[in-house]
């Protein structure tokens, strides 16, 4: 769905940030990028910033008018970094990309990206409908455009990922198995045995430290080579020392 | 809180990044930057890609090595392009963000980005306790330095305005204060002399049991308690034991 998603770049000024936002697009799985009447363009330092994105910036498509570039989209929605008169609705980037992705499952839609000191015209804006913001710091709203192009790429990639983002983080012990209850049970008897055997347990007060200990290794989530090594550990720190007479 | 999330850059190449990687900051409402060995840094380029956030890089500390710059930060994150073998635990920017914001309820946290061809090495990422990935095309997948700057503060600007950082890991610790980088630092070097008294390490090939260690309690975020109780133990498993002879 990410490659029905068409950005396009309004008479953008410098060409350097055409090859910064081909590169953007790229690394977030887009690929179809429209240029309307860039300035300067094609250029070198376009495809210096483009990087390894250079095969994306030479299928770009130029056009000399906007609707030539949104024919056959169903959807378009277009940035803009100030407020406006209420005249268009307002999305975050989130909630744009989920209308984007949810409308190009039928064709293609539209995100349009205006000039860098002054936007989108009025009349570009009444192709649109809705406008993306980007919620900036107010006090230094105005994003480089390679770097809004990446934010809104960025959730669009994520957006079209959630489905199976949601599983991913469970390998969070580095895909090792996790140690089933009663091997860590084990473990916390070994640990008890050998603070008792180091005269470290208090054993006027020995579960005191047991449950700290408890709650500080329950936070992990152990896996079975991690208990394992814990209880080498254990093995060699008792080695030698007798147990005290009771 | 957004004030309390230290960007550490480590070791950068071109400093236009640097310059970038702030107006990205800016935008975003972050303020703290902390550079650690920049290559070619102040320069001209630096405060020409920070536009108008040179008051940012003007405040930016620069240190000689990491440890320096994390002094005093409970929660460090880390950004990784790629997986890596022996895996540290991997987060989404959007987890990675309401983590951060949880913690700096309380202090001080950090998010490194390493050198643009090679990231962060081994040693480094020992530092964090999990590491950050936004999730790019597979197959060109290597963003930008500034660009994957301006992604996870993006996500760190929608999380606080959200007001969803996680309640997560703060409840974890039932309310103690989460121990500061240079103490769990200084555990590890005891854990380390220990388990060499012990005879427990490997002397070929030490750094391999002290990093699965790290990887086990980095998951914890230890309390300063804790990491009392555990040096405690330590000092205990030692006693009357000689350090073995090299």
């Amino acid at each position: 769905m990410l490659n029905q998603v068409r950005i396009v770049l309004v008479n953008t000024t410098h060409p350097g940030n055409v090859g910064g936002v081909a590169r953007a697009m790229k690394n977030m799985g887009l690929s179809d990028l429209h240029l309307v009447n860039p300035q300067g363009y094609p250029s070198a330092e376009a495809t210096a910033r483009a990087s390894g994105a250079d095969d994306l910036l030479a299928r770009a498509r130029v056009h000399e008018d906007l609707d030539a570039a949104l024919v056959g989209c169903q959807l378009v929605l277009g940035t803009s970094a100030r407020q406006r008169t209420l005249r268009w609705p307002q999305h975050e980037p989130r909630q744009a990309a989920a209308e984007l992705l949810a409308a190009a499952r039928s064709g293609p839609v539209a995100l349009l990206f205006g000039r860098e000191r002054t936007g989108l015209t009025n009349e570009e804006l009444d192709r649109c409908h809705a406008l993306v913001n980007i919620p900036a710091n107010p006090e230094y709203s105005s994003l480089n455009l390679a770097a809004a192009a990446q934010v809104l790429s960025y959730e669009l990639r994520m957006t079209a990922l959630e489905g199976r983002a949601a599983q991913a983080s469970a390998a969070e012990s580095g895909g090792e198995l996790p140690a089933p209850h009663e091997d860590v049970e084990r473990f916390y008897a070994h640990l008890e045995d050998t603070l008792r055997v180091l005269d470290f347990l208090d054993p006027d007060n020995p579960r005191h430290l047991m449950r700290r200990l408890r709650r500080l290794f329950g936070r992990v989530r152990l896996t079975i080579n991690e208990v394992n090594i814990l209880r080498g550990i254990l093995a060699h720190a008792a080695k030698g020392r007798k147990d005290p007479a009771p």
